[in-house]
């Protein structure tokens, strides 16, 4: 596996489970437990996922002893959707074309619509 | 591993080499021979990762029967462009509070000189 760093977060992201946990720490801090509720997983496999967006500098455990919440880190984000975004207008022009494809089938059927 | 479309995507673009593919295809269509040179990689490894791009959706091989170019489809790129779009708040805030912190600490540094 690649281990620079933009290798680290889209890596981090392939996986639905640690997705959502972002997506759930982004309205505060929460414990390992609290975390793991919604998922039908072992806190063996919850913290395996943990370990992976901590690897990539994507949330940090806290340092009270046993508690240890975890916190989104979303910096990295920011060079992901970066390296992303050059492709902006690779997959706008293609959905333009697919627009014009559309309206050109509409137009098409509008004439035959005429002509019947 | 996560077989749902963000997870195929951002999987796809964990590689440093397959980031670079997609670079190289952005500027028009090219061979797998064309593709492998700049890599020290042997033919079998770039098909690998054109095989890991082309189930993500994010290249297309032509048909043509010996050459098959290889040619960029970015519009798996927009939804997780979107996704983590998400997060924008959280990095720009963070990178603000960095901001402020930096500020306070060159304050504190020119009313020492003044001091001085």
């Amino acid at each position: 596996m690649a281990n620079d760093d933009l290798s680290l977060t889209f890596s981090a992201l392939a996986d639905p489970t640690r997705r959502a946990i972002l997506s759930r720490l982004a309205s505060g801090e929460r414990t390992v437990g609290e975390l793991a509720e919604p998922f039908d997983m072992t806190a063996p496999a919850i913290t395996k996922h943990l370990k992976v967006l901590q690897r990539a500098g994507l949330i940090e455990r806290g340092r009270k002893a046993q508690w240890r919440p975890c916190r989104l880190k979303a910096e990295p984000l920011k060079d992901a959707s970066d390296w992303i975004a050059q492709y902006r207008k690779y997959w706008e022009e293609s959905f333009d074309r697919l627009d014009g494809y559309l309206q050109e089938l509409q137009a098409e059927g509008k004439k035959d619509d005429k002509q019947r």
